[in-house]
């Protein structure tokens, strides 16, 4: 064992206890509260293991895509939550992130911090078969607390149908039958009032 | 795709929300407030992801200790959290938490609901590799968190030394350098002041 090897490993995971504290624009189901990033990603890993037989590449690793989800958020530690519809925060976003990054998984050993930095540019980039199925759960998980609270968070921000719709059409890039899915999602909302349209 | 299949796995994923509801005996460690089990369970597969070396077995099989860890404390739903220094509450866990994965888990279509459920007994057996692993990390997060905020925890329940090594040997079990570190930590606790010897 390297002492020092292990000492980084545990305060990067002192660190990341953080994102418990960094607080999302998404309720629970339950509309008690707001949730925060790493309950989040636990429920995206969770889908992973769960509907992974709907992503569009059914060849995919699913360690990889559990592993971008997992971690896909701790840039937030310091940049924050960027309200997926706030158009002035998400010009400096890319930027804010990337400092983030760098110190955060600067805190692991560099071996694996070049592993992670190399997972969190994957997910952002959404390139290959495993993060455009960990963006689809991204889009999806949020979208379906909104429909479960009858789309409180929408109303309070004014979010219409169509912004609905282009924020989460790329779900159709990772996973086809659940675009499908949150399509009706999205009908039924409209039908309920939940959401404008 | 089967609608009525995509329908019982979202249920159950809708469901899975209130594992974010259930509160731990344990602080986050800023000790601003206690930590609920979604976000011990992402911190749990996060530290699998990064201390996996660590594992007594160099040779499981990775992505089967994340899901173990990711599931782990579902049933807490129904059976709430039980203190792992609580005698009394131990006398019926096995009976409360067996009826919540009967509930809970058969959610989800027939397949999902035994491939989960035998990932749960596999956890709470703790035989194979991955499941010591699991169990290791299980013990050694809380652990870490009541050393970092000063045995807070500790003092409120009245636990001494001798408790917390009974508690956490058997991390020994799943990743013996871990335990280690771990046996350095409640020292260190002890000489600080924040654990009765």
């Amino acid at each position: 064992m390297n002492p020092k090897r292990l000492e980084q490993q545990i305060a990067f995971v002192r660190e990341a206890d953080k994102l418990k504290t960094i607080d999302r624009q998404t309720l629970l189901t339950d509309a008690s509260r707001r949730e925060n990033d790493a309950e989040h990603s636990w429920h995206l890993a969770l889908m992973a293991l769960l509907l992974g037989e709907y992503a569009g590449d059914k060849t995919l690793n699913l360690l990889h895509v559990v592993r971008m989800v997992l971690i896909h958020d701790l840039v937030e530690i310091d940049a924050g939550d960027t309200y997926c519809y706030d158009e002035a925060g998400y010009r400096d976003k890319t930027q804010r992130e990337t400092a983030a990054a760098e110190r955060i998984f600067n805190l692991l050993p560099p071996d694996q911090a070049a592993g992670i930095r190399a997972l969190w540019d994957e997910f952002e980039a959404s390139e290959t078969p495993e993060s455009k199925f960990a963006n689809a759960l991204d889009r999806l998980q949020p979208l379906m607390h909104n429909v479960f609270t009858d789309g409180q968070m929408w109303k309070r921000h004014g979010i219409v149908k169509s912004q609905v719709i282009d924020r989460n059409r790329k779900i159709a890039d990772g996973a086809p039958d659940l675009w499908t899915f949150a399509r009706s999602l999205i009908e039924k909302a409209v039908d309920d009032g939940h959401l404008d349209p």
